[in-house]
């Protein structure tokens, strides 16, 4: 397992990006990934940067792109990510019943796109314009 | 490549679910997917009534549910998956803003959930219960 | 695509490789994979040995061998490999209902992994001596 | 970790699949997966249905689907379902031997996966009627 | 295939982060990546921002990182960015040789791993601290 | 988790096989992974020496390797490997700035294999030849 770095003992760099995170987050403190990633101050910065600027509200909503995060992390099989998006999708409110519903999607398309690729079907015309 | 199964030379077991298919969505005919594997007629009725069921209305609406497997689709990197669902969701109501923003989480999921990895973050204890 | 070396090209350390090769499976050429691969003699020569010795008959069989590879190039979407090893398989006596039920196996196995990863389910106490 | 719901804490809805996964395995108890998965009823139903019939007898016998599902589990590095299934397998006959030689062809597998991708490998036309 | 934006028909916002990649690299026209990323300037702009600060001397030098980003491009099997980051590390001095090590160890790692997962092995204590 | 096979309890293949390791590497003791792997002495002979092969100095040097080694096992997300391979690339002089930025490096790559996937962007004539 990582050090992790706590807010005592960050540098004033860091700090600052810690100081961000809970602020933006309206915490008391940092969750782990961020203590872990503190062990390289540019990419803990320029992650926090592009994290916030992924996820704020746009075409999508904060929710589906939780969801969509979520997904992904549950797809990759990412155990700290799964369990970390799944709380920030229930804090949006992503309820038992839409988390269910979301398994069933990821099954899914991981079964389908293994049973595409092992069939190596071509794409058809109307997809491609 | 695998051999497509059209219509005209399925047997009536795989015509019963091109029938389905294409009863359910209003098409004249079954996309490659469905042709390639009515090889196994058995996996292609079950995929499809499995994927009528997940797919289908719920606590999450089908756009979201298009999103989330388009989202799982392009992480996994299946090619045809990725035409035949972006193609889906437009149809749903994906606009270039969305794919755009859908992108970028699956972009920065697949990042953090490397980041996460790598650094073998432990899981905080307020993520677990 | 990368260069492919042809046997009236190939160095002598190359042409032993594709000779082992051709004799052992008895055919006048090898396939791409094997020309791709003599951009660097080590490596070919330490893969063509080491998948002989992998997929010798021992306490599986060669069918039963080549399925498993064929499983595990179809789960990860390796386009040639499945390509080069359906046709693998069928030469050892894959049926088009085997290659069904193992394409069937590989996907709710894809499906089963995710859903058990993103429910983080702990391990049985009885899968665990 | 996810809530796993226990037979006495279940819907009827729960419990009937719960027994039907008891009956047919003859075992008292399911195991952790399936009771994580009741947090969705609808996907606890259609994933034991899929299963069941997918890993049915057929043109591969039992052992050989089992060892297909370990064999992608161990690919995809799903804990969870490679303690699960490698006991399963186990329980239809794999040897210590047979696990040794299928863990040698996973891992050949994934290697030749690698450099098939990284070399660009055309596929060769005998491979593609 | 993505709809690829040309210098011609891009805003100003695309035209500007074209104008920066094209500088920076000393180069009459961008590569498709970018002509296709273009389609969400947002994400084009910031993959960019991250791409130039990432990939700039550091701790590693630019040939050792363009070594790494084509070790996971290969190991992840995307074939663009294969394609593209072997002639990146190319033109930065991978030669032949170097470039065949790299398939090894790509492959090794990609086989161990799954090895590694498949036996569930204990990190060793020696490796915690 | 796996039975780990102690060098007192070990056969004579086996032995022969630890005592290369030891050897090789000047410790008294090998590590989990050998111990595992000594289930199925064939694999274990054959991934040692091709281990020792691979990652032997040549046109790239040890310490490059050994990064590669970890930037595909952090991009698959093995816990052991990532865990092993960070120790073995710091015994060879992988600096906290180092081990950053080849993190900064494996996310971004995941992050735009991804992008390039979704996008399904043609390959450049210009990185064909």
């Amino acid at each position: 397992m990582s050090r992790l770095i706590e807010y005592a003992d960050a540098t004033p760099e860091v700090r600052a990006v810690f100081d961000a995170i809970m602020t933006a987050r309206g915490v008391a403190d940092v969750n782990n990934f961020w203590k872990a990633l503190a062990v390289h101050p540019p990419t803990l910065r320029r992650t926090w940067e592009s994290l916030r600027e992924v996820m704020a509200p746009g075409a999508l909503d904060p929710l589906t792109k939780e969801l969509l995060y979520l997904a992904v992390s549950a797809s990759n099989g990412c155990d700290y990510c799964i369990a970390s998006h799944r709380k920030a999708a229930e804090a949006k409110g992503m309820t038992a019943e839409m988390f269910g519903e979301l398994l069933a999607v990821v099954g899914m398309a991981n079964e389908t796109n293994r049973l595409a690729n092992a069939l190596r079907v071509p794409v058809d015309p109307a997809f491609e314009d």
